[in-house]
């Protein structure tokens, strides 16, 4: 069967169902074409200037900042549920001294209209181009919020990532989400 | 039968449908009581700092921008398909000079946790209260995004309303979305 390109709408919200747990899988890549991936909890799908957008929020610190800000475009993979412990391991080693598509035996597929690869095993992936970037700004965020998620002052860029396609395995979803 | 409470990601993929055709209705209101809506085609629902949220995006030229800098917070309301003319409508004029809600018989409803109420009519209802805002900042905008939105500079506010509680009346969307 393989993937074939879906509507963004379709499983959006499969997909933030299983962005609440255990997480999705972002994708990114550097100039040295090495690509990396981080877990993400947080992200927003919809439409704004007339174009389907996934927006995910990536704070300074990260390798995967590094990455975005070198080739200006991302992927999010949703993992089958038998990937939660691949899920976990990204969300706890860095990109900077793992190699974590080789430790997790996850197969790179190059992307059609983006740098990143997608990840084959997910069945659902979103290639996304960077058109705009926000950095929060601490004046405007709640205070509560700052002391839980900003102690060090480390706030996160959202992007706004165009999403150009989705790919979807429709057998996999089926049978493993 | 009447509405429930459901969780925030259940018909969010029939929220972003019917907002790309024709348009969801955003309602706010002002000190004085009087609330307004206005159609709206964009938006993002998603997870932030572990809070549902729907981001809106509102021009300072909109009526509904002083309202909701008045009050900060917002109804996201899904419109059955019968709607479709309100909808029209409520895109048109401006509530400066418009009672909407009176012209188009729409019958406010109090909302449990905002300010802002919801319309009775609409199977679906969002209520959100302002949890952080940016104004999009047109150095980061792409050129032919900024040509085609803002001959005028008359840049978008995103706000970044919490779902504090979504209500849906089950039968009318099967009957009527």
């Amino acid at each position: 069967m393989g993937k074939i390109e879906i509507p963004f709408i379709k499983y959006s919200e499969k997909t933030m169902e299983i962005m609440q747990n255990p997480g999705l899988l972002l994708v990114s890549v550097g100039k040295n074409g090495q690509p990396n991936v981080m877990a993400i909890g947080w992200g927003l799908i919809g439409v704004i200037w007339r174009k389907p957008v996934f927006i995910v929020a990536v704070r300074p610190s990260r390798y995967t900042y590094k990455l975005i800000e070198e080739t200006g475009d991302f992927t999010v993979n949703v993992p089958s549920k038998d990937m939660s412990d691949v899920v976990e391991y990204c969300g706890t080693v860095s990109g900077r001294d793992h190699d974590k598509f080789k430790e997790k035996n996850l197969k790179a597929v190059p992307s059609k209209h983006v740098k990143s690869p997608i990840i084959d095993q997910c069945p659902i992936n979103y290639e996304c181009k960077v058109i705009y970037k926000t950095k929060l700004e601490p004046a405007s965020i709640p205070e509560d919020v700052k002391s839980l998620f900003y102690p060090g002052n480390d706030y996160h860029t959202l992007y706004f990532g165009e999403i150009l396609i989705v790919h979807a395995d429709e057998e996999m979803i089926t049978k493993k989400l």
